[in-house]
């Protein structure tokens, strides 16, 4: 790195710090709920002609930016094309916003960049000067409209057959946009959202693998596309690939052995149906939020797994929610390296810094509080039975959106309170991750150390 | 410490490093719940005459050695005076066993004894020699037995009134024991637990103390008694007694205002009832398990609350399980300090050690993940509702013995499955303890540090 570079590099911190990156977030994303709120309250936005009231429009609009899902409303029953057009614009915006933002927040105000990193970043991205934030701007929002053009495409062949030409066109393009920014929100009608197609190959690969694409992250497809041999990828990249493939293939098998015989999921289905939605249910519950099986027809196992998986999620500086990947990787890790009393938590050959690990159990632990402040509240103002009012929980914060049927039913309270954990559960973990990315204010005064037992 | 002391030191070590202390912790245990087992499955043992069944017998001897509670038959209507001693027994063994294991382990094989802990542990125990380990051990069993004398003699005077001299007296000394170990056991009859005391204010202070004490710790308690100023008071004692009293007071207040307008606990009771009851819901629930109200009539949003304090539980190298007061308070300080941008997890001007917070992390995290294992498993095999499934492990894991109801319900494998989450909860997290407390391996090869992006 030249003079002349670093120089740049100091501008553009002091550009962004100027912004105060933690406030564009939150308000930038606030403000877009609100704007997104107030046009689907306008009778325009229903089919009807009718409002369909400011709490259900702001809910729409937070889950829609959020990229969560859950619906208080069917999409397509209750919205006209402007708002269905309003709320894929929604999602489009808050997709984008999260990725792009997550990328230069992780990429360009990360504190501790190493130079392999600062190397790689170069490589990949070239940003190292202003020019490369627009670069890189540019290369997400492409790599945002490849994913997305193809996935129409293919799903707009197979709408056609369905729905006819202009129809199938509109939904391809919905569902594409819908998929890979992990939003779950569907154009079928009567909440079926993808039941109806629960063996169809073709709609159920595209959905699948835009929504994987969507949920390894910017940074992790860019390595990918760059490298091409898992040897030379990132530390990062290797552990979000093979977490996301370990909780895929688990999920498939769990979910698989769960419903086989259970008649009102799996059990009626021809054997590659059965073998599609099993692994749909596996790919959808990390942040999704499609379905192809009513999932309040599920096993309560199956259930209970969905919510673990709902918890972890999708991977860093992509589309979707939850813990992310990586962070349930490094806490795994941990616990491996303190019973088999090693020193270093070491990853592919790498030693995680300390600090990174210490945001990992942050991350974890304040997740967990929220999803449980969050269901508690919930116990108090819903009557709905705990296992649901916990799914529920879980997949706004994981902005997942899937549901065991309560959404519809929520008090005005609850819906507030989803709300409040779909926005929490978008902007929160990522702000954190800024926070504790700033640097520590060293202590004036160091106290003594002393132990306290725990166990 | 002069040579010679050192040299006791040593011997010491090695006298228990032959022993291997987490076996004779994990055996010790698992051996003392079979010859439980084994007694409690004689024809003898039982009232009627007739064995419970091995499984069964199992179960209780699991249940009163780890000091749970859980029953799958009623202690008074099902065994035979010579079967409840057993019980009496077992819980005294268990309590015991646990209590003096957990303060040698911690106290002795704790290989970062800082000189100021070591001067503490001088000053209090004496136990830098060979003596001193006799006489920890009579501290311990003075200290047990001082205070279940007193409990037995206060609850002797009132259950006299009530059962007659002879039945009054054994019923004291049996509650008396049962309470200081955390144990939840009862002989009042039919699962009826301590419901019809609901608003004695006798049994209900004299149990409520005894459950204190016994989860503060024998380390606290210890310190306590000789300093007598909570300024001079070890780190340690100051957060056990500062977390016991923050969640006695959120607990108590949580309680009353949940259940103050529910008919079927605190709502006909008189004012005080209410008070008495909802201070005793608030002391029970981390870990003694004896009930005042009936469980499965508490709101939703009670039995959740129960379930959070059920998972912290009691303080270290008490009678008591969950992941302990301490781990809790390490934890939240942790997050504090890490959203504070601070650099040391701070606690009353002490420094807390990086390791000793990376061990509370531990325990948490396979805390978690041992109660939702095991609560996943009882979902595929058990008949019941989700809450009060997840209910029932946690009460088992944090060795509670509260229940929704479904104790006497479980299938065989169910049965098996909480024997096991009983046993892991108790010997789990102190076997843990030690394991973390020995010496790191020093990696040969250190791996160079490279990021992972998580949140
Ligand atoms: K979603
Ligand atoms: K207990």
């Amino acid at each position: 790195m030249d003079f002349s570079e670093a120089v740049e590099i100091k501008i553009l911190h002091f550009g962004l710090r100027k912004l105060k990156p933690t406030q564009i977030l939150v308000f930038g994303f606030a403000a877009l709920i609100l704007v997104g709120g107030i046009l689907l309250n306008l009778p325009s936005a229903s089919k009807s002609g009718q409002s369909i009231g400011f709490l259900n429009a702001l809910f729409t609009s937070t889950s829609a930016v959020c990229v969560t899902g859950l619906v208080v409303v069917d999409t397509q029953t209750q919205f006209s094309t402007f708002g269905q057009i309003v709320i894929m614009c929604l999602i489009q915006m808050g997709g984008l916003g999260i990725m792009t933002m997550a990328t230069l927040i992780f990429l360009l105000l990360g504190k501790k960049i190493t130079l392999r990193e600062r190397i790689v970043m170069q490589e990949a991205l070239n940003q190292s000067t202003l020019s490369g934030l627009v670069k890189l701007t540019r290369h997400i929002l492409l790599t945002t409209f490849i994913f997305e053009g193809i996935g129409a495409i293919l799903l707009s062949i197979r709408f056609t057959q369905i729905y006819g030409i202009s129809k199938g066109i509109y939904y391809g393009v919905f569902h594409a946009v819908s998929a890979f920014n992990n939003a779950g929100f569907d154009l079928i009608g009567g909440f079926k959202n993808f039941t109806p197609f629960v063996e169809d190959p073709i709609i159920n690969g595209v959905i699948m693998g835009l929504i994987i694409f969507g949920g390894l992250g910017f940074t992790v497809i860019h390595d990918l596309l760059l490298k091409r041999n898992f040897k030379h990828l990132s530390l990062h990249s290797k552990v979000v690939i093979t977490m996301t493939l370990l909780l895929l293939v688990s999920g498939f098998i769990t979910f698989y052995c769960l419903e086989y015989s259970n008649l009102k999921t799996l059990g009626n289905l021809s054997p590659t149906g059965k073998i599609l939605a099993a692994a749909f249910q596996s790919v959808t519950a990390r942040t999704a939020g499609f379905n192809t099986l009513n999932l309040s027809d599920l096993t309560m196992p199956s259930k209970y797994f969905t919510i673990f998986l709902m918890f972890i999620g999708a991977s860093p500086a992509s589309t979707g929610g939850g813990i992310k990947t990586s962070t349930f990787a490094i806490i795994i890790m941990m616990i491996y390296t303190i019973l088999a009393s090693k020193e270093d938590v070491e990853i592919y050959q790498r030693r995680v810094p300390m600090d990174n690990i210490f945001k990992a159990v942050v991350i974890g632990v304040i997740a967990l509080l929220l999803v449980f402040t969050s269901s508690f509240l919930l116990t108090i103002t819903e009557k709905a039975d705990f296992l649901s009012i916990l799914f529920e929980t879980t997949s706004a914060f994981g902005t997942v959106g899937l549901t065991l049927g309560i959404t519809t039913e929520l008090t005005s309270i609850g819906k507030i309170i989803i709300i409040l954990t779909m926005f929490a559960g978008r902007v929160g973990p990522l702000t954190l991750a800024m926070a504790l990315g700033s640097r520590i204010n060293k202590a004036m005064i160091r106290f003594p150390e002393e132990r306290i037992l725990v166990g």
